[in-house]
């Protein structure tokens, strides 16, 4: 197991996704792992924590991911630009060194039979909620989280510390043709809602 | 109309919410508006673009959007983290001030009979698409975009702006408890998927 992984208490959980970066999804089925990327991940509930995410037909990750029932979101780091933009433009179905061409190293946690991909920031395991409508007409997939991770280094306390973690840990915000924005300064608003 | 308004073109429209930011959600019926904050949107389609948003059944602008069938999505910005969390933690309703409270002013564009937010930077009015399952079980909205406007100064061309335009133009990305970050600086991964 990579170091700085602590667990993350499944009601803060949403936290993780909550400022909207894009993912890595991956998912484990008879043997064959699958990576790619998503910048259609999304919360969905707090407790027990729910997530969206949209899987596109063609990709290999979906069918591993519908065929065991679950997959992990996980988010990548700054420094994991090149290998989330390389996971997102090439598919398992053609390029079955995809994972290693990528750079990609997984990893298992106990408890999961699903593959986590090192050096990413967060880790939500999900269990596929079925709502077969959803997948077929607009691709878009429900889980929900039963086990979450991150990084102590640049998640703790149920908080994101991204302006005092290495910079490279921050998290990327994908627009389009290989752009990303990596996340900025912490802006606090005042008030009733101290947590 | 504020200054700066362009028209964004349909198919990329899903760039606007492509990096995850923090929305406000406003809706309009039978002579009431109201707006809340949402963390939880995202998009779902490029083309006609789709997008999602989590609607909590509490919610005056539920409400709305579902009498009217029609919502507007958009991009508040650094300068608007106040009358962020101010809409996205009072009710209209118990508060029937809360948008002037809250310093909300709200414009029309024409073809759209929807309030839109001043000081944004980008709007996508949606038509809501009728998935009633989702939409009680998740409380998931799906919207489909017929229009869609950005703040020049940060959104031209397809792409947005942030490195260059004016720092309190930045997007909004909410965790918990009063806590945003702003999106921060631009990175570029080469290769072959220019756009």
């Amino acid at each position: 197991m990579p170091p700085h992984i602590q667990p993350v208490a499944l009601p803060k959980a949403y936290r993780l996704l909550n400022h909207g970066p894009t993912v890595l999804v991956s998912a484990r089925h008879d043997g064959t792992d699958d990576v790619m990327a998503a910048a259609w991940a999304c919360a969905l509930d707090f407790s027990p924590p729910k997530l969206t995410v949209v899987l596109d037909k063609a990709t290999r990750t979906r069918e591993l991911a519908l065929a065991s029932g679950a997959f992990v979101i996980q988010v990548p780091t700054v420094a994991q630009a090149r290998t989330a933009q390389a996971v997102g433009t090439a598919s398992l179905h053609d390029r079955p060194q995809k994972l290693q061409e990528a750079g990609v190293e997984l990893f298992d946690m106990h408890g999961v039979d699903q593959p986590l991909v090192v050096g990413c920031s967060a880790w939500l395991a999900c269990r596929l909620v079925p709502e077969p409508h959803n997948q077929q007409a607009y691709d878009l997939f429900i889980g929900e989280v039963t086990h979450a991770w991150a990084d102590s280094r640049v998640f703790a306390d149920g908080h994101w510390h991204f302006d005092s973690a290495p910079p490279e840990l921050r998290s990327l915000h994908y627009i389009a043709g290989g752009q990303y924005y990596a996340i900025g300064e912490s802006i606090v608003v005042p008030g009733p809602t101290p947590d």
